[in-house]
């Protein structure tokens, strides 16, 4: 890279430069200290240009459709004069190559348009390090005019934790067979959603996507109770035919006009920014023990002795951090 | 206190004498420094002695008959030659004087009888040292020779998840009307239970209870999928009849005898050593950092940035981090 100028790229995402917005991203992804410390420049220059877009998460098993109902939804909206930004949390990429590509030939429809922007999953390591990336990359794709942020997760993991932590709304793509289909849903992902969208609903599919949007109403009550708060909604669409996307995206604005109401909207973000700072202040600890050279160098002698019963938990968790904290 | 023999109190303590468990318990229950540190040795020293109880959790929402489901059991268990030891980890204790007593008069037949051993929750504040000191007096109680503890939790918070990672088999207590039972049953619960038992199924009260029990078999095998390597055992039972209570056991001796195929008790233990000691390393490492004065003097100030939105919260995270790790 470049040296990198970050007032004049701060102006070139503020400008909506589609080239300036992917620099700016891969500056926020890099691993060097000094690009850190210039992304944090860069961030902190931009901040109060953001937080006025939709931002949304989209989950789903592999196989449901994912692509192509994000490319539906942002043409749909391109349509609508919305710039769409389209994310991905995906911490499977950095060991797999990735079952979300983000690529040209996955939404090529949508990559075309020159109204939306598609970033692929950055590809470092761990899902602490890529959620945090995309959630910078969405407060860039803000500050470069995008009123629509799609982030998009495959479901490993604590993933959709972390793109829930980080959007206004959140849907669930499902498929027909809500019994197999919820088995195969993560645990706690149906306390997450605001709302399910039965994808595939098109020709014979039709009733056997109802009777899912049924089931998954149901199983819906059951968890949450009748009087949550707001009670998610279940509808049918296919992305593929292009049918149901304009009822999705009324629940979607209608879900954010229920935000709005008694200023849930900014209570929600102001708590995820806490809770981010916490997690990264966390994280951040945990790197700094584990990266101290005693305290490396003991773990595997105090695991084996906690692990074989020799010493309690608490006396090895001691042993780590007499050697963390008292290192110099 | 008086001075503490360290040595004498091990052998009170396997010895199986009552006067000295509970002493040892105080002990590990001590928040000075010094008991600390001899809690450490009398428990090294019995180690060795541990790991030979049936550790059952019991849970579930206040009204549902826990303290007379335990006493019913504890005094079954005596009648069947074992001696019982209840713990509770009720982290409420602390801040409203506590929904579980843990006293002589919540289970006085089960009190008052010398093979068994109560023991109410330690007083002392947050659930990472409620649980950490119960885990402990778990293991002091299967030193003086209980072969079976029931470690109860009025599901506060994530005390569910702190039971869980210290026992074997985990029962659910509910009650009949499932529907409006599950949604009071906290979220992610169902993931973790090995049994549920529908309790006070007696009298008229007993076609609305099985109703229940095939309600919640279905909620879990939608939750949990039909190929689940454990199907948790829903069954229901009179408390206060004493009806159901050996047909519990049964599936209690049952699970257990799952449990010890392929090794897997010896591996769930191995796996809650573990992560026991990295939550307890992760514990002590927040403590440090919000026990640091320049920490705490700052952290108003950067949660204030960062829930405005004048800084990211890595930028805020990055600050409290550097003013702690470079403190000296």
């Amino acid at each position: 890279m470049a040296p990198i100028d970050v007032e004049q790229l701060a102006r070139g995402v503020l400008s909506g430069r589609r080239r300036e917005l992917a620099k700016a991203i891969t500056l926020v992804e890099s691993t060097r200290t000094d690009h850190q410390d210039l992304a944090q420049h860069l961030l902190e220059r931009l901040l109060p240009h953001t937080g006025k877009a939709l931002r949304v998460g989209v989950s789903g098993v592999p196989g449901v459709g994912k692509s192509t109902f994000i490319e539906t939804l942002g043409l749909y909206l391109v349509g609508r004069q919305q710039r769409v930004a389209v994310l991905a949390v995906d911490p499977s990429s950095a060991v797999s190559g990735g079952s979300i590509l983000g690529d040209k030939t996955r939404m090529p429809r949508l990559a075309a348009t020159p109204e939306a922007f598609i970033r692929p999953s950055p590809a470092a390591g761990a899902l602490g390090g890529v959620a945090r990336h995309t959630r910078e990359a969405m407060l860039l794709c803000e500050a470069a005019g995008h009123s629509v942020v799609l982030v998009e997760t495959v479901g490993v993991g604590q993933s959709e934790h972390a793109v829930a932590s980080m959007v206004d709304t959140f849907v669930l793509l499902g498929l027909a067979g809500a019994g197999d289909e919820l088995q195969g849903i993560k645990r706690g992902i149906l306390e997450l959603v605001d709302i399910i969208a039965i994808n595939k609903a098109d020709g014979d599919n039709i009733p056997r996507a109802e009777r899912a949007a049924a089931e998954y109403r149901s199983a819906l009550r059951l968890l949450r109770g009748a009087d949550a708060p707001w009670a998610p909604r279940v509808l049918t669409v296919s992305a593929l035919r292009e049918t149901g996307i304009d009822a999705l995206w009324a629940a979607v604005e209608e879900h954010r006009c229920w935000l709005e109401i008694d200023g849930r909207l900014e209570d929600n973000r102001r708590r995820q920014g806490r809770s981010w700072l916490w997690s990264l202040v966390r994280e951040g600890l945990e790197a700094a023990l584990v990266g101290c050279a005693p305290v490396a160098e003991a773990v595997p002698d105090v695991e084996r002795d906690v692990v074989s019963g020799r010493i309690t938990p608490t006396e090895g968790a001691r042993r780590l951090l007499r050697l963390f904290l008292q290192r110099d």
